[in-house]
């Protein structure tokens, strides 16, 4: 099952910036780690913000939990999850009738 | 450029069944058209909703707007368009740095 | 995988009494069904409102949206999906660790 | 009577871990008292987040209020009361006519 | 059990005015049966608009919402359910500790 | 003139426990005083949250902002008040026509 | 006592010109009549909408209730009123301390 | 002074496409005048909706109100003024200190 | 032009009480200035907040913007403009036809 | 392709003052850069606020963010761009037909 998910990272503006980038070296290897074991699909930035938009896929919404809770940003982030359905017309896997 | 686009079909309780069968058709054929064109890379349905969430690709907003335009349930629709960018931990199109 | 479910009946206050009737006996006619296929587990009326909360369950969004479509009501309806995931903590079904 | 009830923990990120490890410890044994005594019926994880919905049982407000405010985690909890009124196709507990 | 309890009456502004005027004839006898019952406690106008706060008094929220639907105009309203706890300062019912 | 009034009260988790219950005492004992001038009516607990909502008298929104201001825990709430017109259906003091 | 008023004309498009030709007139007459009686002391008009921002002035929220509920336009409007409390900086009716 | 204005046009789905198209193409010469007597600056769709941002320029509100007033769409436009005050680091018309 | 603005103070609670006694003084010397020139016109606060409505008096945004930034709480202020359009039946200043 | 940004700057209200002005004045400098590229056309104060709108330029979101992220004060930022499409009826860049 995929899943729309959208992430806000809450980073301080005064955060210690060591910190901040040995977490986002931590990030790009867990989600690399994700891509690689199909969990992340696709991943965007949002322009402007340290928010992204991504195209998650999961057996079920607690594997999504733990995926997510995973990464090192964890207690960071603001976390909006959509759940998605088939579409007839999806163009990569076409379902429905 | 990828956009994410959420649509919602306002297609009123009453509606004549015969059309919104005539505009249903039209529609799948019309997404089908745009899926070939590559202006629609991936399509969801929003469960328990007449409404999705798109990947779209244009290469600006104007482009975008035209494809949109062009679906027969456009007078019916309430679209939110949110502009995508790359992001360096994308699997499919990684970018940045 | 379970999902909550908050559904509003957009009945018109000048609709047809009649129609609303043979909607309604309708509509606990398939709930029965969604209930006796596993489909919907718990069903409750939020008080004040032509509206409820229900616990579903259904393997992924696409069968719970094949679900919810089945409804009579589904024209008049405005459906939000809560996906959700399991808790150490629950006490019918405790997951996690 | 029946609350649907939606908590979110505003544990801040640069929280003591030690802190959160020992809070999360005695939320989870409070958690199976409350089980124990039939007020908490149901809980769920909100996928992505810090949060949960609950399915609480208490005679009024008050016993509800008294029982969400002995949660170890109360000062940094965010919580929203649904209140639930009997729905006659509840599949667990039909009510009404 | 109180609730606090917010009603807006939509009523169409090209509606009936005969209708308009029985319904509201109704209305007030219903609120006078509410009133004896002990159910209504409390009934104020909210300024400039068709809509009112009333502090309702029921065992339970399935209790209430039956008052409520009894009303002549329930097609027409929104109500929202404010269910509300003792408080120790209550100067009429005070409670807690 | 009545007043319908919510206070959320904006106490950090991590603040003083020794503040917090000298405040709570001093808040106790004004807010006795104020029912006993007739100033607070009726006082609630929101379920699930530090906050309340209020039933308070004063012959105009100033007198009404100095009795809000007088609570010891002023600095820390968060207050929204509501102002209410006689209601013809008010069991208690009908007014209207 | 002064109240803050927003008022939004919701007429539709498409209602007759004449009636609303007829209206408006009946509005501006019952407009000079409030204002008269000092029941309106200032009104603006929204730039772009047909609504407006008002100072009224009334003893308290009946008589605010019951000036605006004259007004020919009632049945359309959408109205919000803000409770106002002196000021000790107001130019004109210096208040508080 | 410059504004900055969101229109959405509210046609309805089942409208006349006669008379959409005669407003639309009257809208359109209205907009020449109002670009000719520097009133609009600049114009631009939001894609996937009938609604536009606008660059609007005018001595005060009073004027802007009565140049919107004057589209031939106005009975169908929600609209939203935004007051601009000059920045010392735009690029135009360089301001402020 | 007149400006209708809405002023909130972020005070926190745990602020200097020194510096807000320091501030508050400052404040009502620089708005007892901005009234003798004129800029605001009157001021209410809002019950029951630290946030007042004010009437404003500048040839355009620029101007507004830089008498708001002279106020000595400015730094700690969340501010809300409102541009005002003279309206046919103001009573203190009728414009419009 | 053009944009439409929305910045808040979030300093902190206790912000150091020497490094207020030192990011000030950084910030103005990048601002010409970006304007001499053509990435910023123009820029607007929102009045009260410490916000600005602006109008953007780049061949798409990527280049975009990579603009915004390069200001000094990107770390207190909340930024919304709104994506725009041209309008047949813009003064200076008319589009479509």
């Amino acid at each position: 099952m995929e899943f729309l998910v959208h992430i806000e990272v809450l980073w301080p503006a005064d955060g210690d910036p060591k910190e901040l980038e040995r977490l986002t070296a931590a990030e790009r290897a867990r989600a690399r780690e994700l891509s690689a074991e199909g969990r992340i699909r696709r991943l965007w930035r949002i322009p402007g913000r340290r928010a992204n938009w991504g195209l998650w896929e999961a057996q079920d919404a607690s594997t999504l939990h733990a995926a997510i809770r995973s990464l090192p940003f964890f207690p960071w982030l603001s976390v909006d999850v959509h759940p998605l359905a088939a579409h007839p017309s999806d163009p990569e896997r076409p379902g429905g009738s």
